[in-house]
């Protein structure tokens, strides 16, 4: 039997590492929800909703390096638009495989359900192309040099792209055949010259820090910025969207750098440095201590996907991972000055019996319940500020939304980690509860598919870092509806669970060591004060003309 | 104390009706979110997630005449923009309030949260511009005029609009002032004309039928064609997506039409009919029995918001109040032939006691379920092909989402219409809990603001609809994670709920009396097995093709 459309997409996809595709099944994508189905080598995952499905699809890449979301036309793309943006801020390659009405019903221009009625058929294409790297129609013609485009885009960009497919035409057998577009490489030039002035800046230099950044990971790269940092000796920090890119438990890495919000110790040493060699790391208001960080670009490297800047000069057609292995080769090993006392654990967790539950108390407790190889998804908001401070044990990652910062997208993208780590790895989801009313019915996947996560819940009666960050704390909106997380679980089909409700640190104690033994889903609910939060938080609230500064 | 820009939208939105915005806040939104919780006549209502707000102010629009939902930059915007495009069919005044980050923010292209990372800011608002039918960025020169030409446009098109706020912009003091744009007039010429062939097909007709469409009650002329009919004379019949723009408990109702699907009867009467007069109702596929409703062009008198075409001639500027006045001042009221024998009641609800729910027992229980002035927010799927045919009772309404469909819109939809109508109109939702899962959690809003509705969430197994349309009835994207429905609302803080899971009649039967009586908010999941449907579902799936052809 020939290959169809989809079939050859799907195909292509399985070659390139799709396993599991997240999506809301609808009536014009049904030819693309059969062939998902049918697949011998994917999974259909069902989200409880588009946005999900995306979120889903989102923390499935961060973990397994690509993934797929499908929607129906319209209403279902639309649905999952904010997800497939905060892919694309988040350089993850997110397929979007959407089912549109068929040919002959776009070409009258008909007025059916899922459209405007206006009898147009392109608009959510166009809508979609603001925020994906590069999209097409499939078609018989197309489709076998499309994906190829299309997968080559979104490996070479690190970004979302954009697939529809009209229902007659998903069916039909591919007409044509293309080859792979081979990997992007170096201009040989380019990348000798390159090389030529980091290592000329490097042997100038007493003192270096590395700043790798969440690219390396997104790229597969991180073993090879290990590499590079072992062989040269040099030190390295990291910013909030690149933390656990590499392994926190060894002797090169200097902490947590924030600008003049955190850790004033790792601030000096990294903009105290000669040179500062940031490795796939992007400046952001929350990835640079709210505008604080002060990098001098006359001493910084700034290694990025494609091309390099030393001093200015910009470097294009120079691949990351090539300049990483020629440096790896080149440069001597030094003895760079390292950061000598900073502390990059939380301070002892203190407290116990029935003292109340404190930000001073509970992230260190977080950050000695985290296990080698855990993967940590930390919600927008407070507690990825504190969670963000917490060191890493080997092996473990950290996953958050720092530019996008859509609030709800933790929940659905644990779920998608946990899928992408079946192997066995622990997915901990740590979200605010105002953040996890958004997609909290998403819960409900976890139990559906046997995934065995650890959820807190942190419940503090509202919207803190917004409390913090508005005019007037305590204003209506940002209040919440007051739920029974703790019941959540149960109502949500997740049957077996270990829940719990706590307090107390008595309470805090005694669930996070049944968790860590339970063997089972885990969901605990986390009562805190109004006001209680970490200190990144409350420097934020000090700060917020820097915030908000250009 | 000068008003600011944000202070004067919302003087303007108070003075054409809006009482209530739903919204979830954000940072680059709080002086949005501020003067709102701030406005004397004007309450915040705080939604889970911004795709709901967005639904509920679709919902509050329906029963109230308009709406609003507030939303952060890019974020918000984004998840809210589904919401936004199903008002934009539906053809409900919907204002997208948007913040943004400050002007020099902008004009420097600082890469800040919720945005790509690219330093464009004018990319959210052109995506948003598909689905609503003006958009504009408020400013203290601009605000003045733009609020009513936006006002204007919302109103003339009865489509939504998108209105931004830049934070530093929204509170300084209005520049200027501006009339309000007068409501549309009709040409008087257009309209004699328009009139005259109007009255003359009608005058050489010897039988006529109506189809008052959902337009109408947009545009708040419900009235207006009752006048029409009742001095014309004239039998009617309703379309799916206009069921309940009339009240159904009167001689002139001729039932639900809906192409050669359902009610030949009907068909019979309507598509026999010298003339056709429909007034603001659209075809499409939903609303047509898959296109099998067959209405001659040269028989069809067609009056739309500001146009009317008869017998293929187009009269514009002929407003549909100036028409219908002038056509009921005009016409003589005459003997026009009515249906004789279609029943327009559901056959009595069988069975008892131990019984299963079935579709042929389900279906008249809610009929005979409904009270006068009730509002039935009837969600997407086989409940809405099954209500669509149920008798309303005088005064009751029905809302569906008919052209745009997309599933999840109604349990927001029915917080936003129980907002509107706390006068005391009972808000009955009745949703299959596939549909139900992506939003669910909005019924705690209900909770949270004392709301009281019914609730039914039928619950069979699946996507009832999608294994109806599609290949593999059984096929696995069909099938939804198990959950106990019936618990949500004590999770969700609904404290005080009548709830219930039924599996017989007697059960439903009991629990319906109870929900009749219990003065709360009332949850029942209704258990039927997985095929049990209505009529119309079996119709179209015996009708695909059709469905699905031009």
């Amino acid at each position: 039997m020939s290959t169809t459309v989809i079939q050859h997409v799907l195909n292509r996809l399985r070659d390139i590492g799709v396993r599991h595709v997240f999506g809301v099944p609808g009536d014009y994508a049904f030819p693309v929800n059969d062939a998902i189905a049918e697949h011998p080598d994917i999974q259909w995952i069902g989200s409880c909703n588009e946005l999900n499905a995306g979120y889903s699809a989102d923390g499935y890449a961060r973990v397994h390096g690509v993934g797929a979301v499908s929607t129906t036309y319209g209403v279902g793309e639309l649905s999952a638009i904010n997800a497939v943006a905060g892919a694309y801020t988040d350089h993850l390659p997110v397929f979007h495989l959407v089912g549109m009405p068929k040919m002959p019903v776009q070409a009258h221009h008909s007025i059916v359900h899922h459209t405007l009625g206006n009898g147009e058929f392109d608009l959510f294409r166009k809508m979609s192309e603001t925020v994906v790297c590069a999209s097409a129609i499939m078609t018989p013609q197309n489709v076998a040099s499309e994906v190829e485009r299309l997968i080559a885009a979104a490996f070479y960009h690190r970004r979302p792209v954009y697939m529809a497919f009209p229902a007659d035409l998903a069916t039909m057998p591919v007409v044509g055949s293309a080859q792979p577009i081979p990997a992007p490489a170096s201009d040989p030039a380019q990348l000798d010259a390159a090389v030529e002035a980091v290592a000329d800046m490097l042997g100038r230099a007493k003192s270096a820090c590395a700043l790798p950044g969440v690219l390396t990971a997104r790229s597969g790269l991180a073993p090879e910025v290990q590499r590079f940092l072992d062989a040269t000796g040099m030190p390295f920090a990291t910013m909030m969207a690149d933390k656990g890119v590499l392994n926190e438990e060894q002797p090169a890495y200097s902490g947590m750098y924030d600008g003049k919000l955190m850790n004033e110790g790792v601030r000096r040493f990294v903009e105290g440095s000669d040179v500062v060699v940031l490795i796939g790391a992007l400046m952001h208001d929350f990835n640079s201590g709210a505008f604080t960080a002060n990098l001098d670009p006359g001493r910084t490297i700034d290694i990025r996907h494609h091309h390099v800047s030393v001093d200015g000069m910009t470097y294009q057609s120079v691949e990351m991972k090539d300049l990483l292995a020629a440096l790896t080769g080149k440069l001597p090993r030094r003895q760079w000055p390292h950061i000598s006392t900073e502390v990059t654990r939380m301070a002892p967790a203190g407290g116990s019996g029935g003292d109340s539950i404190t930000a001073e108390n509970l992230y260190p407790r977080w950050e000695d319940f985290l296990e080698p190889d855990d993967i940590l998804v930390a919600e927008t908001g407070t507690v990825s500020m504190g969670l963000a401070f917490a060191k890493l044990p080997s092996g473990a990652t950290f996953h958050n939304q720092t530019l996008w910062g859509s609030i709800g997208w933790a929940t659905p993208a644990a779920v998608g980690a946990a899928i992408a780590a079946r192997d066995g790895r622990r997915v901990v989801l740590i979200t605010g509860e105002g953040s996890h009313q958004l997609t909290a019915q998403e819960i409900s996947q976890f139990g559906r598919y046997g995934l065995r996560p650890v959820v807190f819940v942190l419940n503090n009666h509202g919207y803190l870092i917004e409390r913090l960050l508005c005019k007037h704390p305590d204003i209506a909106y940002n209040d919440l509806a007051n739920w029974r997380y703790s019941e959540l679980p149960k109502a949500l089909g997740c049957e077996d669970w270990f829940t719990a409700r706590v307090s107390t640190l008595a309470e805090l104690d005694q669930a996070m060591d049944a968790a860590g033994k339970a063997g089972t889903g885990c969901y605990i609910e986390v009562m805190t004060d109004t006001y209680t939060a970490p200190p990144l938080a409350g420097q934020l609230h000090d700060n917020i003309e820097s915030l908000y500064s250009t």
